[in-house]
């Protein structure tokens, strides 16, 4: 097995790496193959105990290649990934640049795994979603199945990570800054981050919705295979170094009890329930990060109701790990599980 | 005139001070008496130019005293603020010990100023509606005067200046230790709070829900005069000084426009709406601390409609500003104000 990493370098990419190797691909011995811009290229990284340099990416170099993993950014993908897969090999992105193009299989293992048939023959593209919209789709999946799922509204708390080594470089600095009384210039985000809270996160439209708000919304549609389903998103940065949070609040189609909720919660793949209300053990950005599992917790109806169709909880998850190298990685260990049965 | 703070050293007490000056009872040269607990007696707060010495609280000691703005927490008041008050004194308690009591007014004047009329006669307690409460209403009330109000789902980014002075200094304190790579042991939280988001304010009930959440809920009912009114809401906790912040989502009676929604924000009293879609100009914790409106912005409906019964939008304001000191000072301009035209 031949495996390529594109964009080897960066804060995801160096993820996948850990990531192969803990998952049930690394005791298969893959040969890895890094691939970096012409900067990067060069570093030496580690994988299965071994050092490899970090190849500048080119067609030509991807010889023999046969599954490419990519963090590279929606421009570099949009430019290359046709071409790459034109080449046969199977390409999984890690950017938005192909998402909700038709004919390409946005997946969430344990949600919609069977979207990976949906892609062309011989090498092809597969989306890994947006982090956020990884981590509430696994949460959600168990509601939707169990009683029907009419809307979500979500309010995002947003590590500085998703924006990559920039991200939690600026946070670092403005934060040191800030405690030797220097001005926080903001370098990479438009206002200081250290001991704020930014109200939105990407380009914002002139109907007021941010482009990650957009994604949220047409991702979940399009992974639960819901084109028509009420998502309201308000995506937000806050000054956190890793792991996502959300406010999550689900219409269903029936009313429910908090115990017919959390059984759903408990049988649910991929996530991790945690039923104390208790300050000491809600799981935490610094508790969870790390961790591939989404975790819920708060889980509650309405106040002073015994049954309701409005469920709410908070999730939390390493969005470097399942909201995009854990992801990855799956829908790739999916796609050579369904090859070895062929 | 003659005034009390009690809690005067505490967070919330030492802005009741600086906001009598610059409201228009500052240039009336009231009288002011500032009292705290035995520990904190004798210190020495300026107000209006002079130096005014903290005195220890007793019953006793409030001969003179027309008006007590009280900031001392709910034991407290639950103890102390019915036999001030039956000593002729108004008392307006920023504690949450009275709020949902009958015949205490809940008051927010850009609200619900005319509640003030349903408190006794001669002395009587008026109680100030928690922070998170104050803003929401605010902002959501120019909406249900103009358009009916259904519902309100909110989820909060509440600052530790909310806690008081304990909260400040053990954020300051983790963070401190994080960059000296020392362990974040909490000591006020349950969990350490820099770099970390804590999912529940105070403490939680068997259903699921915490206090602080409690509050928002009923409150909000209680000064919309909404018994029934649906109100959700996620009070969180984030590594941020000053201002809380809140996502709100409102199901109003009718279908609006933007242009509606943003012409209702631009009439309203005490609010302060932000109209660019522009990062640099969203109002943040760090813009709005220290100022007294109700920072509104990132107003939207659901996304890809023209007209809608849902209206999005994010708010800011400092909590100890409008959500504590301003609007105790304001309900006090209100009573003396009333007064002068009887």
């Amino acid at each position: 097995m031949n495996i390529g990493v594109v964009g080897a370098t960066g804060a995801v990419g160096r993820e996948m790496l850990i990531e192969l190797e803990e998952s049930s691909i690394g005791p298969m011995k893959p040969k890895l193959r890094a691939f970096a811009s012409k900067r990067s290229a060069g570093q030496m990284l580690e994988f299965l105990g071994e050092s490899i340099q970090c190849e500048e990416f080119s067609l030509q170099n991807l010889e023999g290649v046969e599954y490419v993993l990519m963090s590279a950014g929606g421009g570099f993908s949009r430019k290359n990934s046709m071409d790459i897969a034109n080449l046969g090999i199977q390409v999984i992105d890690n950017s938005s640049a192909w998402r909700l193009e038709k004919g390409v299989p946005l997946v969430v293992p344990e949600v919609n795994e069977a979207a990976l048939e949906e892609r062309g023959p011989g090498g092809a593209i597969i989306a890994n979603p947006n982090c956020s919209t990884i981590q509430m789709v696994v949460a959600v999946k168990p509601l939707k199945d169990a009683f029907g799922l009419k809307s979500i509204n979500v309010s995002t708390y947003q590590s500085v990570s998703g924006s990559g080594q920039k991200g939690l470089n600026e946070l670092a600095s403005q934060v040191r800054k800030s405690f030797n009384s220097q001005p926080l210039e903001p370098e990479f985000y438009d206002q200081p981050i250290a001991f704020n809270v930014l109200p939105a996160i990407d380009r914002t439209d002139d109907e007021g919705h941010c482009f990650e708000e957009e994604k949220m919304i047409r991702e979940t549609r399009k992974i639960f295979g819901l084109p028509e389903l009420e998502v309201l998103a308000t995506t937000v940065r806050v000054p956190v170094f890793h792991c996502h949070c959300e406010s999550v609040t689900v219409e269903l189609a029936e009313e429910v009890s908090l115990e017919d909720v959390l059984r759903a919660f408990c049988d649910a793949q991929g996530v991790n329930i945690n039923k104390e209300n208790d300050h000491k053990s809600f799981p935490t950005p610094l508790t969870v990060v790390g961790k591939k599992e989404v975790y819920v917790t708060r889980v509650r109806l309405p106040l002073d109701q015994k049954k309701s169709n409005r469920v709410q909880f908070w999730i939390v998850a390493d969005n470097l790990k399942k909201g995009a190298a854990t992801n990855a990685v799956q829908i790739l260990e999916s796609l050579i599980r369904n090859k070895a049965e062929l």
